[in-house]
């Protein structure tokens, strides 16, 4: 199962409801942040996700409602005496930046944080699972991310048998795809069925784009940034961000089975225009709110 | 009126009920804060703190968690499109660090914003008060602040009649300190009382100190660090921080009238414990929790 947690749902300022973008990700016992902004190591408290358990946290961009949140996550990790290693993704080009702001205040941390630049395709391979990376439009370098849980093998019990497969076997035959029972070769795909891993696409900040939708084809989850409504689309032109209705649009074409809207600008006290102007466009759309989780 | 809000009373790192240290004092239309914990920008809103009011920022040393919080709060003054000056004091020799991280992301701010350095005396002069530091014991460069509001001068009705002052005489003879009044002279202390200005002394993260009892002498409130409980002294030794016995230890040699403990190690869940220590010592002892007020 693979379980997602929206940390912080606002759009570039918090509000008293909403905290700064930050999606958690948790599979096979790791947990991995998407965004980190100011206050995350508090809300993982709120909302009962396991910082001891982090592994990596990829930064779309660096502007500072996406990433201040590392320089307490990692202090604090820090004071709970970690020795484990811990990786952060960032667009190429920001490594400085952001390895100047873990180290500003010059506390020992104590433990190893690698800062690796984010290049289009797989980023990350996790168990069972791999993180790939494609590029945004917004004012900087920006990224979107997609969680690709690995395909899941099931034995068609029937055909297993009559190949001969039993104990130990089973598991060498999934290790190596191919093997001779009783004088014969057996391929894995003829004994198995496949079922599709879960995919999780998170995009923010970002004009819409065709990079977008071919990440997102097919996606069980798709996490758009919809920072403004119809009425401030001229706004999400200038500075470079999306409404509601466009990311609405990039799931239909995506046949995204789910969207899930957030970084909503904080001019929205009740955001429910932007809600119902993507529901209009994919039916399958929810507001995201701090602490919204959802287990697939 | 003075009014000293707690924004954040945890020590290090934020627990679920206690944010990132954060004083705001709001005085004659403007606000100050002293510290500025990651969080601050949200902690303001939760308290109705008038974010746009802020003049300046005292940083007390830069250990993360008492000064990540600028980097949001520039940002979102920014977004509010700012354009009054801000001032940050920060230690000397930490400038540079603190300049850096206000503009690691390389986000354009659009108003001035000036790091100045801390030293002992006064810093800061506002509207009918002024700010000065002195030096705390850390493991590095702190200091403690007292924000000392103007003695106030009430006339003695019947000396200032007496005398012949009228009108616009009452303000001048306060500007002058001495005018003539009918051939003779009259002294501003002669025809008046003086009513001595509210005194707030705000002092983390340190070990007990003489400068500190000196500087917190007669204070209205003494705000005090008391990371630690008498269990875990050693800690607080090694750590270069105080017990809450300490503090009230502090508050008692003083003779302040009001002693707030903050600055609460987030071992403990429920720091009765603390607060029990330090009344033994300080009867007028309060527990610091987030969003607590006190107007002066």
């Amino acid at each position: 199962m693979i379980k997602t947690t929206f940390l912080g749902t606002s759009g570039s300022a918090p509000t008293a409801e909403r905290g700064l973008p930050s999606v958690a990700i948790e599979c096979n016992g790791g947990l991995y942040l998407f965004d980190c902004g100011e206050g995350t190591q508090r809300q993982v408290m709120k909302y009962s996700v396991n910082l001891s358990r982090l592994k990596a946290i990829f930064l779309s961009h660096i502007h500072g409602d996406h990433s201040i949140g590392i320089a307490g996550v990692v202090r604090t990790l820090a004071l709970n005496r970690r020795t484990a290693p811990l990786e952060i993704y960032v667009p190429k080009g920001e490594i400085d930046a952001i390895s100047q702001l873990l180290k500003f205040d010059r506390v020992m941390l104590g433990y190893k944080i690698t800062v690796k630049p984010i290049k289009t395709g797989v980023i990350f391979k996790g168990r069972e699972f791999k993180v790939s990376a494609f590029r945004l439009i917004h004012s900087i370098g920006a990224y979107g991310f997609v969680f690709q849980a690995d395909d899941r093998l099931h034995f068609i019990k029937q055909k297993a048998e009559a190949a001969g497969l039993k104990g130990a076997m089973f598991s060498k035959l999934q290790e190596r795809g191919k093997m001779t029972i009783n004088g014969k070769q057996v391929r894995l795909s003829s004994v198995t069925t496949r079922e599709a891993g879960t995919k999780i696409v998170y995009s923010t900040d970002t004009r819409p784009s065709k990079e977008i939708i071919a990440a997102s084809k097919g996606a069980d989850l798709m996490i758009c940034e919809s920072t403004y409504a119809n009425s401030e689309q001229r706004l999400a032109v200038e500075r470079k961000h999306s409404t509601a209705e466009e990311a609405a649009m990039m799931a239909r074409k995506s046949k995204a089975k789910r969207l899930i809207i957030t970084h909503i600008s904080t001019r929205y006290k009740n955001p429910s225009t932007l809600l119902s102007e993507a529901k209009c466009i994919f039916g399958n759309t929810e507001l995201a709110s701090d602490g919204l989780a959802i287990s697939i």
